[in-house]
């Protein structure tokens, strides 16, 4: 795997149910569409050679007419009703490749390095993600609001995307394994097989709500 | 206790390690200290009665300098090696207070509302901390990086300041247990008394970078 061929899957299928009533992706930041930015570094990477959007039956149509024509683009597929089957589809759609790319389309702030030092990290390992330290301190607590525990904090990250795996392994892991996951990563974890942990970016923040977007517009008015 | 008599730690003594070379405390935020703007929600809030700042012996004077004549100020003390050194300190100077609150200096965002929930919280269970849901995959890393395990995302909160204690159960806490504690809130919890959580704000960040301090100060420009 000298040059691997390499691929890309963003998730927009997900609802935008904490938005009130905006589709996140199609939102506007800093003047552009939100999926547009998120987009832009995988084009710009010169390891990605192939990216598939994963859109839901509501924004399918949005998505094309925003995606059409941009560099790499290979497909818009429909996406299922959980995280796997999204991510399925766009396994599907790039059955060429030797590692593949998975990212949330809510993440619009990823830079090309980033997506470059995961898809390094995989072409080791064979599976990868980006995540940062936890600096706060975690607690646990139940359903009432009190606390039962605080975490040792030592080596806990908060995982973020892209992840990148050998297109074998994950797609193994996806047959082999029943039920949902949180990320793609732990199903990998849940073969046990190895996952590096590469530095991601406390900027690479993920747009759930109004907030998040102005949050997100302002990183992008600073730093730069 | 129907009218508590309040008082606020704010904690200034830690080191700036990650700054490069610069006191974040002192750092300029959209024109004005770092510790200017922490210190103004608690003058604001209506509940407090006194503050006092715990300072390191290398920014003491400076931080004389920058809250002298500020409303409500107490005292600035000294602190020590470890935080619970400074809030010790801290209690010491607030000995008449029912109700105390530490803050950490470095987090300018905090508002009044945010310390009047944490105090109501407090005043009925005791202890109580603002905290915000962890919205991330969290996974536990070994040392060379690689991923052990995804931890279940269920009722996983990631700690903030301000958390508010009855002073005689955090002052019990400190004469009762040794070692060192991530937060104050550890050491109630370590005593086996409740704790409650109350929702803090993604805008209550903790200053520990440069980059945090441009994210700051982007924050201070929108949605104020």
């Amino acid at each position: 795997m000298d040059r691997p061929t390499i691929g890309a899957i963003v998730l927009g299928a997900g609802g935008s149910t904490r938005m009130g009533g905006v589709d996140k992706l199609l939102a506007p930041l800093a003047g552009r569409p939100l999926l547009a930015r998120t987009l832009d570094p995988f084009a710009d990477s010169p390891a990605v050679q192939a990216i598939v959007v994963v859109a839901s039956a509501a924004n399918a149509a949005a998505i094309e007419a925003l995606v059409c024509g941009r560099a790499k683009m290979r497909a818009v597929v429909l996406g299922g009703e959980r995280r796997r089957d999204s991510v399925r589809a766009g396994l599907a759609a790039l059955a060429d490749c030797d590692l593949v790319l998975v990212h949330d389309g809510a993440r619009p702030l990823v830079t090309a390095d980033l997506i470059d030092s995961v898809l390094r990290a995989a072409a080791e390992t064979g599976a990868a993600l980006c995540a940062v330290p936890v600096s706060d301190t975690v607690k646990r607590a139940n359903a009432a609001g009190l606390v039962e525990s605080t975490l040792r904090r030592e080596h806990l990250w908060l995982a973020q995307t892209p992840q990148a795996f050998r297109r074998d392994i994950l797609l193994r892991a996806h047959e082999e394994l029943e039920g949902d996951f949180t990320d793609d990563a732990a199903m990998v974890e849940a073969l046990g097989l190895p996952v590096r942990i590469v530095m991601g970016s406390a900027r690479n923040l993920k747009v759930t709500t109004p907030e998040d977007l102005e949050l997100a517009a302002a990183m992008l008015g600073h730093g730069e």
